[in-house]
Formats: structure tokens, C-alpha cells, sequence
């Protein structure tokens, strides 16, 4: 029964793809504003209905940091709000022809940017990702079907209803935005294998959640997140533009995909390096698991394991391992890393150049920090997630990555000899 | 064991492909040529291999079309080496930098093309797959590796040795090439999980291997192949005109999946429509499944089932269907196509360009063959297959099409704040 209920969300969904692919895109942003409002007219009803996400999670013993994530408040539902007019100004990928050309026998071809069709999320805590998330798919012309995390169960439903409401209102078909409204597992796998309906499904959470959904789906995935992210301090590197680069990518915000997990040093600096990084590292509790030669250098440490050089801490935890050169260094980067982002610290050009080439990940970095890697900071106005896989999209995706194209072709009764 | 051995030549190829994305293009296409020269030197041998399989497929009683196809003779060779020839004349997408800018902060982001990394194949009996994918894989910095059918078991192993041989002869690191050199079904599933050393698997061939590996496989895969496409005439056709793409797109070449599978007549021409379309595929031999209202119109016909409707016959059969209007027959198309190549056939400018925008397919046509859906016909110069999901590629894929894309980025010390 309840895939059949899904099933019937997903037909609905493949239908108003359907319609939301040929609408315009004064359309789209007049639903888009119309659900920004409805945030804001609603923001009481959405507050008392986080409460109970909370009071039941305070039950549930979540911890302090997670019922922060999940809590919403009047400035929290105004951003939600803000995110959605924001999307307003963004160009719209769709319907532009990338490229158009003609073939000897007078067949013009061109190439359209269209919508996916029908996108699967299925994501954790923040509520803000359900509306982030529709908001997106609706200004690329998708239908979305979302599942989110059942701590956010209440907060979910009631975002999504509002925001639904809105856009039907507004204009849009229905269907175009729905909620999985069950807290029942298995409505994710039935997600899963629901091919005919969903064009692609996309993971948003921890490592946990991402492996499950790679592991099951037929659906096709972009998978996103995981990040084992390195810095690698060059023996020609600016030592304190090295420490910078390094305290920011761990201590900012350790619990996000593009910070730091492992610092590789060159043998000729870590006597220099590894004090002066240990300085600032006290001030933020930053523990280094350390190779054994980068022990000598440390007043304090662990010692790192194997499993630590491949582990993604999201804490105020950082490996740290001297290396021979650079050669080690982008070794050890394709051994254990998650081709997430990676950056050398140096002020030699050939050094940065090979760095560049021989790092094979979503983002490579020279001289700034790894977490730059983020659809806002790249300045796409709008991010769904990070990719950390190579088919279709890589890195932060934007808009355009909510898209594919199709080749439309203008002929005058061409046929094939 | 076999397990093993497979991800023994997981590994190499991954080492391989980390060496073969800093080539230059002189450096493989040197390659290319040199596997070009080694079939030609090895021709005899390689039909020799070939008459092995020939006798194997004989006593299994393998039909006159396969046994057709699986032949190897020195035309046929030749026509291999010119095709990795060719391929030394098309542009080189790696290293390509497709857009570059500078944000507020100083950091400049450029998008970069890169190979895949390592692509692996899965395919039935044509060995001149082999060399194709081969080379085009090379082509494009990737490593590759191959798992044919076990009909041209012979044929491959030798043509798989012979180029694997003259690459790394010519420069090319060890493992660029390799066949997974055993026809033990288990080694299928094990590269379905190979997630660590492939970055894609490609199926090429049946409707029944291209499920299987979308359904099992954790790799990401790009689905090629099933075609049901449709030819609608409209009510403004050119009925000559259709008769002739129809004909074409039908009776040309059966067995490919730019064929057609049925045909949508608008109700206002269907009587004048089907008796000329009938008379022309009298000469060929082609039956028509026709729905209640389209057999009034001819002296001979099947009735069409449900089934037929999403059936890709790859014979000369085609399904008969007269709709109401345009609509009906773009809702037809969306409920059994398979998104693969869809044409219209209109004089009318309006009916057109909702065609075009309406049907949700790879390629859509207005008055041509639906066979110029090719990688050769749209002038891409090689193909690797015909994508008929939504993610990363769809329709004919090209040489661009085995790469993706990272970010390089330039700092000078920025960091997060």
C-alpha cells in the first residue's frame, strides 16, 4: 500500500514535469515569490510545528548541535524565504540552445538545455533543505519529491505543504513539489527502484545515508559530501599563508564536506611548520593524529592510524604526515582521498602547475581554502549539493546541473541511405 | 580468485589512467596509430582467433545474422585500424578550459575538461566493439576495460592483445587496455561493484544486458541503447513525405535503436496515409500491428496489444496507431517511448515547435529519419554508444562525452571568514 501511495506521488510528479517543462520563466518566479510569501504568512504555524520536531528530539536524546540544525526561528524561516526570491534573479539555464549546426545533407541540429524531469531527494536534519531544495528544482523547471530525515518530520510537512500550496496557487501543476510524508524506512527503498518515475535521485546528509543510496538505487545518483579534503604545504610554501590556509580549512566549520581532514607537509618544512600550526591549533582544540616523523615536531599528538588517513573526522580532528615531495603527496591524495578538494600551498609556479594537473578532483586548489568549495562562494547564486562523483555534474552544482539537453532537429524529409 | 584478478586490473587501471590524463594528444594519438599498424601486422592471426569462434558458434547453433556479425575477414580488420586511424584527426576535448572567472575575493575558477578516469565496457557480439571503445577510450586519456560476450571470446582476446600491446609499445602506461579474459558470468558482478577503480560502465547490446546493469550495478552507468521511436504524422504532413522517413526510419536498418517502432497517424489523414504507407511495405515485408481505427484502413494487419505499444521489435514489424491529435500522440510518446527519437512529420510551423518542445527525448525531429540519431550522422566523428537517460549524456556520445570536468582555482591566500 504504501508503494502504491508512492507510486501515485511519483506519476503525479512525472506529469507536472511534464507542464513545468514548457512554462516560462516569469512562471516559475512568480511561483517561486508566491511561496516566499506564503513562509512568511505561515511563519507561526511552521515555528509550533518545529517545536514538536524538537520536544520530540529533546525525547529522543538528540544532541545539542543537531537541535540547533533542526530549530527554526523568524529569522531562520525569513532566510528560507529570502533563498526563494533570491533563485528570482538567477538566469534560467532552460531552453537555451548551446550549440546549432548543420550537416552536409542540410539537417540543422541543435542542442537544448532542458529540465531533468522528475528529482528525488532524500536528506537529513535541516528543514531548510526542503524548501532550498524545491525552490531549486521549481526555477530549473523540475518536479521534486522529497524525503527528508524523520527528526524533521513535522517541520518537513508543513514547509513542503506551504510552499506546495503556493506554487499550485500560483500557477504551477500539481505534483510539482511533494513530500514523502512517512517516517516509515521503507518508503526509501521503494524511491529507490522507482525508475519510470524519477529521473535521478540525490543524497544530501552523512556518509551513512550517501553509501545506502549509491548501494541500492537504480535510479540514477549524483552522489555528494563526502569529503576526505587534503592540504599539501610545499617545501616552497608561504609558511604562515600555509598555517592560515590550514587552521581555516579545519577550524571554520568542521563539520561540513569541504573542510580539511589531512595535512601533508613536506619533509623540508614540518621542523618549521608543524610548531607554528601547533600555536594555532591550541587555541581552537584542534588534536593532530601525526605520523610518526611528524611526532618529532609536535609537542602534542596521536599517532595516526592507516583508517585515519581515509577517515572524514567533520570534527576539530586533523591527520598530519610528512611526505618525501610532491609525488608522495598526490599519491597519498589518490589513495585515501574522496576526490572532494585539495590544495597545495606554494610559491613555486612549476610546483602549482603539476599540483593542478596531477590532482584529480572536483576542485584543486592553489594558495586558498578548500572551503571555498560551495555553490555560493563559486558565485552560482544557488547550490543543491556538492558532486564528488565524475558523470554529469562535479564539484558545487548549480542551476545548469539541474539540467540536461536534448538535440532538437529541423529537417525537409531527409532519409538515411 | 577471479574476484582478484579483476580488481587486480582495477588497480592497474586506475594507476593507468592517473598517468594516461597527463599525456599529450601527439602521445596517443601516436599510440592510436601504432594499434592501427599492429592490427594490420596481426591480421592473420586475428582472423584465425576469429574462425574459432565461428566453429564454436556453429555447433551452438548461433543464427546466419549473428554468425554475420561476429565474422571477421581482412575488409573488416582494416576497417578497425581506419577507425582508430580517424580518430587521430578529431580535436582532443582534455585540457580544455570551457569557462574561467575571477570572484569578488581575487580567486580565479576555471572549468576544466578531464578524462573520466577509468571506463569500463560490457558488450555482446560485434568484436569490433573492442577496438572501437578501445580507442576511443584512449582517445580521451581513460583507461579502459572490456568485457565482451562470450561469442567472439577468441576474436577479443587477441584483438584486445594486439592493441593493448602496440599502446604501451608506443608509450602508453601498462593497463590502458585490458579484457577481462574469461567467460565466467560472476566476473559480470564483480565489476558491478568495483566502485574503488571504475569511474563508469557502459552497457552495449540487448535490452536484457542493459537492465541487468542498470538494476545491480553501484558503479554509475550510462544506459544505452533501447529505442521505441515513434513518427507521428500530423494532420499537415507531407504524406509522400512520411511515407518515405517512415519507410526509411522502419525498413533501412531493422535492428538498430534509432529504428522505428510505431507509427501515430492524426485521425484526418489516416485513410489516405495508411494505403500508400501499406503499398511500400508490401515490397519489404513489413507487418503492421494497427490499433481498431487504423485497420479499416489497410487490407492487412495485426491487431496491435498494449504490449506492442512499448515493444522494440527490431524486425520488420511496426505498430499502427491513429490518435486524435497532436496531444494525444505526445502523450502516447511519454506514456511507451523510451526518450531515444521521436520525429514529426508537419508542414505546419506551429505543430513543429510544439513537437519539438513537447516530446521528451534524446533527439526530436521534424521531417527526417529518426536513423541520423549516430554519433557519425551528427558528426561527432567517433561514438561510443546512445544514451538514452538524462544524466551526464544523452543521445549519440561523442569523444566530449567520455570526459568530465574539475575546478582549478588560483588563490594568493584567501580563506573563509
Amino acid at each position: 500500500m504504501l508503494k502504491e501511495e508512492i507510486y501515485a506521488q511519483g506519476k503525479l510528479a512525472k506529469r507536472a514535469a511534464r507542464i513545468l517543462a514548457g512554462l516560462s520563466v516569469t512562471e516559475k518566479d512568480q511561483a517561486l515569490l508566491a511561496m516566499a510569501e506564503a513562509l512568511i504568512a505561515n511563519k507561526d504555524s511552521i515555528i509550533d510545528e518545529n517545536k514538536k520536531d524538537l520536544v520530540e528530539g529533546e525525547k529522543n536524546g538528540l544532541s545539542k548541535a543537531m537541535a540547533d540544525r533542526l530549530m527554526l526561528n523568524d529569522q531562520r524561516v525569513e532566510a528560507m524565504a529570502e533563498g526563494l526570491r533570491k533563485l528570482v534573479a538567477l538566469a534560467d539555464p532552460v531552453g537555451k540552445t548551446e550549440v546549432m549546426f548543420k550537416r552536409p545533407n542540410g539537417l540543422e541540429v541543435g542542442k537544448v538545455r532542458v529540465p531533468l524531469g522528475t528529482v528525488g531527494m532524500i536528506y537529513e536534519a535541516r528543514p531548510n533543505v526542503t524548501v532550498d531544495a524545491a525552490g531549486i528544482c521549481i526555477k530549473t523547471g523540475n518536479a521534486v519529491i522529497l524525503r527528508g530525515g524523520s527528526t524533521a518530520f513535522h517541520s518537513n510537512i508543513i514547509l513542503s505543504n506551504v510552499i506546495a500550496e503556493a506554487a499550485v496557487k500560483a500557477g504551477l501543476p500539481e505534483g510539482c513539489i511533494q513530500l514523502i510524508q512517512t517516517t516509515d524506512r521503507e518508503a526509501v527503498n521503494i524511491l529507490f527502484t522507482m525508475n519510470q518515475y524519477l529521473d535521478v535521485l540525490i543524497p544530501r546528509g552523512g556518509a551513512g545515508l550517501i553509501q545506502s543510496v549509491v548501494n541500492n538505487s537504480t535510479v540514477p545518483v549524483i552522489e555528494t559530501g563526502t569529503g576526505v579534503c587534503h592540504a599539501y604545504v610545499d617545501a616552497e610554501a608561504d609558511l604562515q599563508m600555509a598555517v592560515d590556509i590550514v587552521n581555516n580549512g579545519k577550524s571554520q566549520r568542521p563539520s561540513v564536506c569541504n573542510a580539511l581532514e589531512t595535512v601533508l607537509v613536506h619533509q623540508d618544512v614540518a621542523e618549521r611548520f608543524y610548531p607554528m600550526l601547533e600555536e594555532v591549533f591550541k587555541e581552537k582544540n584542534v588534536l593532530i593524529r601525526a605520523c610518526e616523523e611528524s611526532s618529532k615536531f609536535l609537542t602534542k599528538s596521536e599517532a595516526a592510524t592507516e583508517e585515519d588517513y581515509s577517515t572524514e573526522y567533520l570534527d576539530y580532528i586533523i591527520t598530519g604526515k610528512v611526505v618525501r615531495d610532491i609525488d608522495e603527496a598526490m599519491d597519498h591524495i589518490a589513495e585515501y582521498g574522496t576526490h572532494h578538494s585539495d590544495v597545495i600551498i606554494t610559491k613555486s609556479y612549476d610546483q602549482a602547475r603539476k599540483f593542478l594537473a596531477g590532482v584529480d578532483s572536483a576542485a584543486v586548489y592553489v594558495n586558498a581554502s578548500t572551503r571555498f568549495t560551495d555553490g555560493e562562494m563559486f558565485g552560482f547564486g544557488a547550490e543543491i549539493g556538492i558532486s564528488t562523483q565524475k558523470l554529469h555534474a562535479r564539484g558545487p552544482m548549480g542551476l545548469e546541473e539541474l539540467t540536461t539537453y536534448k538535440y532538437v532537429i529541423y529537417g525537409s524529409g531527409q532519409i538515411r541511405g
